[in-house]
């Protein structure tokens, strides 16, 4: 388990670092990579081995969804998230952004509002778009540090027309964690309303001492008729370049409706990628992982307390995710001012606030998964960036 | 290079070897699995670095279809085929099948005949058929050993609701290498009916001496205007559980809307995929290749003789592909009864000639990508099932 040896992923077509440059004028010479959803740690040994055994092995022929993944998926659930799942609901995808894609293609048609909470991952929005379906923005309000669904809010925006909404929990960018009451109301929200429920979980299995992610299959499981769950090991063990993640669905329906969506496709997940996570879902993968939430949880304190230190600079505290969300509005500076110093002084990639919707316009998200060096360099640069401000 | 040690697939998701039982009936303890287009060699060297470097790096997260990898196939079209290719053209997909079904989605409807010459990769009217279309199967006509097209016979099958044409060149299964003048006609064909070109070129790379492949392309380019080429590494470099391909479109209009599909899909490869495509496709990959093909010819020479020995059984002699097609007809046996003997006494999986449609009702489709030893003991095995036919 290492996740502070420091790496340079410069150069190994890394999104998060080559391209940089290019997407935010940050250069890799000296920047820090901040943005994109990936760490920067090597992924857990006993996947690591995996892929020593394929080298080894060199044969990369055939294979298919065996019955070991499923079990370790199914293991994962209940061992991690207490949650009882059949191996016959997992469907595989190429994860997170493809499910998402999938879902809008069977279950909704062009011109129809999908629903979704506002800041939210920006990649909703987007595939909403590019469907051609209409994106129903619902803000989610702010009582100081933590978002609250306003679910009557929500009832008065939409027209009738919906037949989606997508959710994030726990949610990116802000990490609230839902409680159980909360997603069921959402749940209800959705079943009067007539809306198949996306409830993205993919930041399920990062998440801080004193929160507890519930599945929102245990929360409402009588919406189950109405209810899609992605998931995925992606985030998880930083294997998002494999492409493989997993869509559980209960319902009988709406599965044979996604599967027969699948096959005509001709959809076969990467064997690599399959055998990466059978072994990542496992009494070892478990153990790097809560390696892994100790070493963020202590780069989200050592980075919140050097940002929350600038006047009008505030990190909200994360209930989970590795990315920070980081309010500037306090600094009375242009969001522009904000981003362009953040760019040029501290040199550091993020993710800009106004990507993620209504309510993310003064906001900025820092990715905290790498090495506690990088964190608490990124932690100087913004001091110094905004050392006017002391 | 290692095309001949004795290795060992069971146990290890190999769909060929693990699926073998379940699939015919043929025990992994002692059967010899030769059905599914894989081979049994560990992939070239080049490739391999490229995963144990990805082992020792242990970080895999997101990356994108970069410029090397396009140049990459690029340089592999123009080196080993002669074809100019611009790199926009490329588009990425699952590999082969995936290619096919996002050609049907986008550019047939449900109903539309689709066209295919017969006998042929079975996956084709699987595939017409999974999406709602209707097959529009055009036999093939035998000469002795070779198969030719007939246009005449294909146009009076034709009823004016087909769209699309999906060919094989080379052609799976009989390795027929098609010539500049028979894929002009072809594209001529499409042309006069209106039918978009699928040509699935996967086993170009793999054509033995005496013979020439030639791309599409480049026999008809003035028909660009309709043609969707598909081609991957898969076959070549026994990658196909990687599930990453290439569907090369020319057109601007036609590349326009795959890319609109593949979009709103969500669509991307495994990022170890297109490392080890990229690093395939150089001159390392080419002289693998090379020496490959030595081994696949030498394979099917001793497999040739050996089951042609006994009487009424002939294996068309292949000018491409590893996958022997083997006529039993001249036995006068059922050929459920041929299919059992193989299955029980010479305890071999194959690829029963039925599925592969009109015209393969007497076929074994034989995969030889093995080492030499098993393809001798497959020849043994076979003589000795049909011993009494001596």
């Amino acid at each position: 388990m290492d996740f502070n040896t420091l790496n340079d992923r410069r150069g190994t077509f890394s999104t998060k670092w080559d391209k940089m440059e290019r997407g935010f004028g940050v250069s890799p010479e000296d920047g820090l990579a901040m943005w994109t959803a990936d760490s920067d740690f090597p992924t857990a040994p006993c996947v690591i081995d995996v892929v020593r055994e394929a080298a080894e092995h060199g044969v990369f022929g055939y294979s298919w969804v065996y019955p070991d993944y499923l079990q370790s998926v199914q293991w994962w659930m209940k061992t991690r998230h207490n949650w009882d799942i059949d191996t016959d609901w997992v469907l595989t995808t190429q994860g997170l952004g493809n499910g998402i894609a999938l879902a809008l293609d069977v279950w909704t048609k062009p011109g129809d509002g999908v629903v979704i909470f506002s800041p939210v991952y920006h990649e909703f929005a987007h595939k909403i778009n590019k469907a051609g379906r209409r994106v129903v923005e619902c803000p989610l309000t702010r009582d100081g540090d933590t978002y609250n669904l306003d679910l009557d809010d929500a009832q008065s925006r939409l027209t009738g027309d919906e037949s989606m909404l997508i959710f994030c929990s726990p949610q990116n960018p802000s990490g609230r964690v839902w409680t159980t009451e909360e997603l069921r109301e959402l749940a209800a929200f959705a079943a009067r309303n007539d809306l198949i429920l996306v409830s993205d979980e993919i930041h399920h299995d990062l998440v801080y001492t004193g929160h507890s992610f519930v599945p929102m299959d245990i929360a409402a499981p009588e919406h189950r008729n109405r209810m899609v769950y992605l998931t995925a090991a992606s985030k998880t063990f930083n294997i998002a370049g494999q492409r493989t993640g997993n869509m559980i669905i209960p319902d009988p329906e709406l599965r044979a409706a996604m599967n027969h969506r699948l096959a005509t496709l001709d959809y076969s997940p990467s064997a690599l990628g399959i055998h990466m996570i059978t072994a990542a879902y496992s009494p070892e993968g478990a153990e790097w992982v809560d390696a892994q939430i100790a070493h963020l949880d202590a780069n989200r304190r050592t980075f919140d307390a050097a940002v929350n230190a600038i006047p009008g600079v505030r990190s909200l505290p994360l209930q989970s995710t590795y990315l920070a969300w980081v309010d500037f509005s306090g600094t009375g500076m242009p969001p522009a001012d904000v981003a362009a110093r953040i760019r040029d002084e501290a040199k550091i990639a993020v993710s800009p606030g106004p990507g993620f919707g209504t309510g993310g316009e003064t906001f900025q998200r820092f990715n905290l998964a790498t090495q506690h060096a990088r964190v608490e360099e990124a932690g100087r640069r913004m001091q110094h960036a905004f050392r006017d401000l002391q």
